[in-house]
This record gives C-alpha cells, sequence and structure tokens, in this order.
C-alpha cells in the first residue's frame, strides 16, 4: 500500500520535523520565514543574483551507514553544496533539506541528531540557515538526502565556467587526491571511520568547502573561470574546457598533492591528484598578468598549468610530465552512473 | 563499493543530464543562467520576496512503477511543489529537479522522457523554468525525485497560514475526496492506471494545482490565512488552526465533494472529503465582511466553515455535522513516517 493512503500518527513525520526545526535556524535576515509554512520566504537584496544548487547524498552511493558516522555523513550533504556556491564565489545564505529515514531510525533518533550535528556544525561555519526542506519515511533501508543551498553574489559577478581563455593560468586551491587516498585507507581497516574527528585534516570525511576562497576570488576580480573539484581534476576541467571553448595544459609537477597522495609511489600520488574526487578544492583560471596572491581565503594557491587555444585533432587536456612528456589527459573522474 | 570511487563512463550520468537539459528551459527572465555550471543564477526583482518549498517523490511511497505511468508521475512530482506555491499566492519562477534513477532506465531512456513529458507540460502550463538539479543512480530499485520550486511575491505580502483570526470564514476551492477516491477505485483495477489521460479530471493521477487562485487571492487581499490541501482537510486545517493560535468549524453539508465522492455512500464521501489526501486544494480564511466572488482564478468557491477562538477544553477543530451534532474532528489525513 502507498504512504498516500496511510493514517497520521504523532510518533512519525511531525515529531522528525519537530526534531529538526528545534534545531534550525529561525527566520532572520534573508530568510524571513524558515520551517513551518507552505514555503519559506527569501528576501534577497537589492543588486544581488542568487546562485542555486542541489545536491543528493544517498546511502549505498556517497556513503555507508556501516562506515560513515552520522555526523561526517551530516558534514558532507552540506558540503557538496557549499562546494558549489563557493565556486560561483557565492556567500551562503540558506540551505534545504530533504530527508527520507528508514523505519527503525523513526525511532532511533541518536542517528539524526548526530546527523543535524554534522550539517548544523558546518552551516554555522558559513552562516548557513536551515530554512526548510521535506521528510519521508524511504521505500528501502537506505537514508536519502537533497540538499538545496542557496546563495548570493553581487549581480552580474558570479563565477562561472565559461570564461577561461587562451593564455590564461589554470590554477587550484588547497591540495588534491587526499580525500581518494583517505577513503582507500579507511576502507582496510573500516573501524577508523569512526575514530576520525571533525577538527583534524580528514579530506574525506570532513571536506573543508572553500568558500572564503571563492568570496575572496569574486571580490578581488581574479578569476576568469572558476569552478569546483568534486568529480576529479581530469573530469572537472575538461568541463571547465568545454564550457569555455579551450583546452588546457596541466604540469605534472605543479600539482599540490596532499600529504596522503604524497605518501603513495609517485605513480600512484598523480592518479590520485588528477582522477581523485570529492577533493573540494577550486579550480579557476586568472590572465597571465595577474598577480595572484599565495593565499586566498586563507588557502593556498598553486599554478598547476595553462590554457590553450582549442585546435582540431589536439587533445582537449594535455599533461605534461616531469620529464617533459606529454600525453592526453583524458577525463577518468567519476560519474554516478555507469 | 561506493560511487565515490566508480570510473567515468559517456553512457552514464553525463547523458542523463544531457537528455534533461535539452528538455530544460534556457536562462530568460528571472532564470539568468540555467542547468551548466556549479549553480544555476536566479535574479529577483526589485520589491519581490522568494519563496521556496522541496518535496520528495519516492517510489513505492509516492507512486508505483507497475501503476503509474511516467507521465503521471512526472506531473505529480512537479504537482506537489506547484501547490506549496500556490498556497502562498506565489508566482513561480523556476524548478530544481534531483532525479536518481534506477541501472535499467539508465537504458531504458523512454521512461524518463514520459517523466519529464509530465513533468514540463505541467510546467509550462505555469510558466515554471527547469533551471537545474543533480542526478544520481538510486542505491536501491526505486526511482527518487527531489524537487525545488521557487517562486516571487510581491515583497511583504506572501499568503501564509498564521493570519486566521476568531470569526473569519473558512473556504475551500474546488472539491474534496476526489483523489483519494480515485487512487482507491485504481487500486481495484491496475490496468485502468494506463488508460488514463492528461486531458482528463484525474485527482489522483494529474492533480491541477491552484496556481491562479493563490495568486488571485494575494492580489485581490482576500485571505487572512492559507495553505494547501496535501494531507487531507482535517489535518491541514489544525495546522492552520495551530500556526493561527485558532480552533475551527467545519460544516460537514457545506463540503464540495468531488464527483467521485458523491458516488460513494455519504459516510465514506465525507470521510473521504474530510480525511483524503492529495486534493491539493487552497484551504484559506477571510474576514466574514468580505465579498468573496464564487470563482477564484476559474476555481469555484466553497464556504466550509468559520474559525472560532480557542479554548481550553474544546476541540481544535470541531465538525457541525448535517444534524447539528457537534463533534471532535481530529487530524485523520496523511503522515509520511508512522
Amino acid at each position: 500500500m502507498l504512504e498516500i493512503m496511510a493514517r497520521k500518527a504523532k510518533s512519525g513525520e511531525l515529531a522528525l520535523i519537530e526534531q529538526i526545526r528545534k534545531r534550525a535556524g529561525v527566520g532572520s535576515g534573508a530568510v524571513q520565514l524558515g520551517i513551518g509554512d507552505d514555503c519559506a520566504i527569501l528576501r534577497p537584496r537589492a543588486g544581488e543574483d542568487l546562485v542555486v544548487t542541489t545536491d543528493f547524498t544517498l546511502e549505498g552511493r556517497h556513503f555507508r551507514r556501516d562506515w560513515h558516522t552520522p555526523r561526517s555523513v551530516g558534514h558532507r550533504t552540506l558540503a557538496r553544496g557549499l562546494s558549489d556556491l563557493a565556486a560561483m564565489g557565492a556567500k551562503p545564505v540558506a540551505a534545504f533539506l530533504s530527508l527520507a529515514i528508514t523505519r527503525n531510525l523513526v525511532q532511533k533518533r541518536g542517528w539524526i541528531d548526530a546527523f543535524l550535528d554534522g550539517f548544523l556544525h558546518l552551516g554555522e561555519q558559513f552562516g548557513t540557515v536551515l530554512a526548510g526542506g521535506d521528510t519521508s519515511e524511504s521505500p528501502s533501508e537506505h537514508v536519502l538526502a537533497d540538499v538545496v543551498l542557496m546563495g548570493s553574489v553581487p549581480r552580474g559577478k558570479a563565477l562561472r565556467r565559461s570564461g577561461a581563455r587562451a593564455g590564461d593560468f589554470l590554477y587550484c586551491t588547497g591540495s588534491l587526491g587526499g580525500a581518494t587516498v583517505e577513503l582507500a585507507e579507511l576502507e582496510k581497516s573500516p573501524r577508523r571511520f569512526r575514530a576520525a574527528k571533525a577538527s583534524g585534516d580528514h579530506p574525506h570525511l570532513f571536506p573543508v568547502p572553500r568558500v572564503k576562497a571563492g568570496q575572496a576570488l569574486l571580490k578581488r576580480g581574479l578569476a576568469t573561470a572558476c569552478m569546483d573539484i568534486s568529480d576529479g581534476l581530469s573530469t572537472d576541467l575538461a568541463h571547465l574546457c568545454e564550457s569555455s571553448g579551450v583546452s588546457a595544459e596541466v604540469e605534472a609537477d605543479r600539482l599540490p598533492l596532499h600529504p596522503l597522495a604524497r605518501g603513495l609511489d609517485a605513480e600512484a600520488g598523480l592518479a590520485a591528484a588528477l582522477h581523485g574526487g570529492e577533493d573540494y578544492e577550486l579550480l579557476f583560471t586568472a590572465q597571465a598578468g595577474t598577480k595572484m596572491p599565495r593565499l586566498i581565503g586563507g588557502v593556498p594557491v598553486t599554478r598547476i598549468g595553462t590554457i590553450t587555444a582549442k585546435r582540431k585533432g589536439t587533445p582537449q587536456v594535455t599533461l605534461v610530465g616531469a620529464d617533459g612528456v606529454r600525453t592526453e589527459l583524458a577525463p577518468q573522474g567519476w560519474e554516478h552512473l555507469r
């Protein structure tokens, strides 16, 4: 029988909504009205555009409940969308959380509370109010989340993927390959999933979206194009090149490897940096003459290559090895539906 | 193994995104940039608030793939959110669709195309642009959708649940009980799910959200409070009373029963109108002196009761029978998590 024939009981959805509402932000500033009516009400400021992104976080695809702590799941659920806002240079405004939970979690409120701990703690760091969402019982044994994030940018100023031009330099923030190597390490002894603290450097379990770096890039007018590295550098750079109608060269020995990736042999470390996903760093371009600071929003910036003109018969992205050998860098990052 | 270790293939998510993008609206008006970057970009007009709602539509909870046609699923997926916008009196602006599909549907594009037919056809009727979303493979055999809808209202003018006052008259649009009775009828011979046409009166399969009625209520300043009837009148009216701090009386013989509900015996027809969900009509209040037109936005309006002062020891909602007998009307509509 479908839910749509089900009868109401106080122990169910209303109680879950109440549990979430109690911990959500109240209406203030841009969020005029939060959880509790048919819709939330936002009041954008004059002269601002609103940017919007939605991201699924599905058990069995993006996390495993027997591995990830609920705190890590909550953190990661929000981090994905915050990273998209960062890529546009946006200031986070509001989050909407749609959450479908399994029947046994309806009773065990501890999992949801810890999930909200992770979600809301990260939200607080970046001024993100939980302004609404939806709840349901999951039709399977999987917890399902979908998060909408809304941010603001000065009108017409959002950073986009499409502005890179031949001759621009190619940069990234932070370091690459950490998330994929941490996950591979954790998979070897899953009990370690439980030991990690949010305060440590855990690029897979507790990634830090580059919200401040994105806002600084926008404010200082440094970038010609920007996106986040969520699916792996080789894949995301191909998207940037397609959107901008350009090609690119990446220099292998310029890539800032995460310490975890540096611990691997050279080839595996390079592969993690090129193809590992969920680094949530920013990938951006700037005119060659731009004086680029070493730190942006408190995060190191590294030049990793150059944008080139698109020519028939040449690769979209070329990898220049430490030995000077040039090879095609095909997208080998993640895709959600194989 | 988690998706996050998966390798890319053109047959997968990118192709699905492309399939959706080809059919989505291009950026225009309030939607400056649609699918294809890290975020969509919206440009709200000066003097307007933005209202936001999110709604899950999950296979096995909100629909069954062996019953509902993909066109009906797509229609219903969008109708839920449009009804929330209608309840605020909002003009639809943009929709964001997060869609997780099963592996075999990745290959069978026909289902998704027909789903999009239903979704986009309803969207066109109400000026809703598909501006973005997310895609994933479902972790189970269930198709999962989450829709975000954004609408605009003149600043500070959104209809809310909280404005009803003692003495106000209580109204609803259209008719009640149709969706629950149609579903019950269809369940008896499921092959009829396939025969229904979107152009007919199918309150369960192809509900018509009262977007124009909501906008007219706002524009003409008629309503003191408004919400949509999605979980059943008895449940939703309790929410309205709670938000407004009032009680209410519903007069049984005033209820506008849908023709399908009138086909039942009197008791069952009344129960369908009081507790059946997914009618997607508007429930609203107006001052007693307000001259209420018979039609709003092309839809009949019926007075169904009165708002009363909240008193200790008396029911929140009282049902006055055709025989004048007064009983407590407890919420018996749907809840998603029992």
